[in-house]
């Protein structure tokens, strides 16, 4: 096997390449996500409304979990995924209402 | 604030909507990503490279955590979510390698 430099088989290093370009993406894609959902938290704030939409929460699962399966990806995985956000924008929410309690999920993730 | 028909600010539902292509980007990414490091994981696999690579894994945490803090992202955040996407791809590279112990952290994640 082709090896470069580094002693790092040449293959194994194009692929790092193209995770490091999709890692890029992904902390790009993020950035402007937690700028969204900082202007939600700050409209959630103005207006009284409650942090959590079980409507709105259960239809974003059904349709990441078809997304994630059309692209191939785990459904599982997916939702996951989705949950590990949540629980960084909730954060964020409950900063912004400068509550120390509430709920655990929000679905304007 | 001007309401649409389902009761939602209309502000929120356009926010909403926005987060919805967001996060479609991100599975679809996501998607990509993972069938790279499942090449990864058949090609360390056939050539007994061991899955663990700390140099490899520094270099990707000091390059998300910057890329973040250009875009306004936590970098803490980013960090997290790197360990939560790289836990999954050792859940599969150890599937791949037929082993059921191994090391914890996989730096092509």
């Amino acid at each position: 096997m082709a090896m470069s430099e580094s002693g790092v088989p040449e293959e194994l290093q194009r692929l790092r390449g193209s995770i490091d370009n999709l890692d890029a993406a992904i902390v790009h894609i993020m950035a402007e996500r937690f700028k969204i959902t900082k202007r939600v938290g700050q409209l959630k704030a103005a207006q009284g409304l409650p942090a959590a939409d079980p409507n709105r929460e259960r239809q974003q699962i059904a349709r990441l979990r078809a997304l994630a399966h059309d692209a191939g990806l785990d459904p599982e995985f997916a939702e996951k995924l989705l949950s590990f956000i949540v629980s960084e924008v909730v954060r964020h929410h409950l900063q912004i209402a400068g509550r120390d309690s509430g709920p655990s999920r929000d679905p304007d993730a």
